[in-house]
């Protein structure tokens, strides 16, 4: 075996090492340190190449690639998006991401993304979350208890000051697994019979939930005046949570408009629907949230620029560390135009 | 460390492997079996879902996705292009690739694509070469001895039937090694001193060179009639290789024209330009060379299902051998709901 040159190693975080990164920084720490890059990011918005991901839909669920670049870094990630895989013992939702060097185009991590996915999310809602839900928030009602669940909440106790959260799914095992996972993370966990018992005295409303189609989860008279809804299940055309008359009362917040208008709750409306883009929101162009009774809606679809932010993240987390591996993943011969010498030394 | 399931571990072919795989089939006899693969794939063009691949581009160089599916398997190839980058000691483009089953959205194959790419690109080459090159062909000129030279070469002598090749390269130590790497492989090789001499006698003119500028390789009068012209190094708008007045004496045949005219040696040619699609000729709903004193062109830029083809030859041939490993890429929970679960429990 030929010893490959540095440059053609490529950092690759698996699932195992992402798992025991999280262990040694601290689910919560974690969350709020990405949340922190994002928001970063978020405030040099103009930086950035943008584009709607690129899907490929099928019958069975939807392939997505996610690239973004500031000009230094580039980034993308491969997501899946298959709700009917649940039933068949697979996640709905898995992922890998890649960083590379504008310069020289060559990779510079690799790393699963279905955890960090699962943390970017969380990261993204409740940093939304600290600029919209009303001052002095103590109750979220998580409505969806499926894999993104426990994060959410773990995201808006550590960012927003969440004490309480209340469960709904209409799956009472799901409610009892998120229940179970909660359990001794300091938070007081309430397992709710119906939507209308979960959103009970609570100011931020999260949904999320995996159904690819028009759903209801939320009808206009369950919503009362100044909450904060943070609307993460609804991400694909035909796939929306909320009725159009919540979306009608609510001030609406959203990532990258021209992916909202295609993926998200706002579907429902007019093409031209006034929204607020978050970051301008993050850089004080615009307003946030302006008195007590107003409704915020974050209608998250996830973007780019959140799985970029997470990937740098990750990048610098690994420095130094064993959370990683190298990777052979780049041929690199010593005269780059010698490719076929190369594979003719090897033999 | 917890053990992923089965659906977790996606194969990966590195960059060792990949070189070991190619010794173990032989370099000319796998530049042939992709070529059937590409040939079956291009024959039942219809069922592909295309697209131009999604470039982003920098002062330094492009960095492009390219996805395709045929509902059944989704497949993409991350490559880059700089040129600019051989003076530092790196390669103009490295690339790897992906495919993935479209029923569960899980990846099913991870491998290096820069030694694959050029297996690919030079058994598409020849391939196309077998339906237009003029009967009894038996030399080749290689203008560009780069990275990609030999592979076209030994393509060409595997599957069009030539024996020997004149090469020329303005830098005479890249002329120097291709001429040396091909030592032995049962080819006439003729180091030339111009383009000029190296076209002498030539039936087909291989262009493969890497500036990134409108170049002109070929001038009109160099080229005689009822040649092959096998272009493959005009790939990205503003990188041509073929003098305007010789695409107008020629038939052009491309790969998908939507692509081409943005990359190809076509961006000079008005947009209505009359071009074949090759997928046409090898179906043979089109003509290829109709006459022996026809000039025949292939405007090659690559497209993303020679790539499927090629991530699916590997799929096939790696089955049952220990050319791959296992990586952990994919968070795969006993419980798909339970992703939190799975993480606390990795602790």
């Amino acid at each position: 075996m030929m010893q490959p040159s540095d440059k053609a190693l490529v950092p690759f975080v698996s699932v195992d090492n992402m798992m025991r990164l999280v262990h040694h920084i601290g689910v919560e720490q974690m969350i709020t340190q990405i949340a922190q890059q994002i928001d970063s990011d978020f405030k040099r918005w103009e930086s950035f190449d943008k584009t709607p991901r690129i899907p490929a839909h099928s019958p069975h669920g939807v392939i997505e690639l996610m690239p973004t670049s500031d000009g230094e870094a580039y980034g993308f990630k491969y997501v899946n998006g298959h709700p009917k895989n649940t039933s068949e013992g697979l996640q709905t939702v898995t992922a890998f991401g890649l960083l590379a060097d504008v310069y020289t185009g060559y990779p510079t991590l690799l790393t699963e993304m279905t955890m960090l996915t699962a943390l970017r999310t969380a990261a993204t809602s409740a940093l939304v979350g600290s600029y919209l839900a009303p001052k002095n928030a103590s109750t979220m009602a998580m409505i969806g208890n499926g894999a993104q669940s426990e994060f959410q909440c773990l995201a808006f106790k550590a960012m927003c000051g969440i004490d309480t959260v209340r469960l709904y799914d209409t799956d009472r095992n799901a409610t009892a697994k998120c229940a179970a996972n909660l359990q001794e993370r300091g938070l007081t966990v309430v397992a709710c019979q119906t939507p209308e018992d979960a959103i009970e005295g609570a100011q931020i409303i999260t949904t999320c939930t995996a159904d690819k189609k028009n759903a209801t989860i939320l009808t206009d008279n369950m919503v009362g005046p100044g909450v904060h809804i943070n609307a993460i299940g609804g991400d694909c055309p035909g796939k929306t949570e909320l009725h159009r008359d919540i979306l009608l009362r609510s001030e609406i917040f959203v990532e990258y408009p021209e992916q909202t208008r295609i993926e998200g709750e706002i579907q429902a409306l007019e093409a031209d629907h006034p929204v607020t883009e978050i970051w301008r929101v993050m850089t004080g162009q615009a307003k946030g949230r302006t008195d007590d009774r107003q409704i915020t809606l974050f209608d998250s679809v996830g973007f780019a620029i959140e799985d970029f932010s997470a990937l740098r993240y990750i990048k610098n987390a690994i420095g130094g560390t064993d959370f990683y591996e190298p990777l052979d993943m780049l041929a690199d011969p010593d005269d780059p135009r010698d490719l076929y010498g190369m594979l003719m030394r090897a033999q």
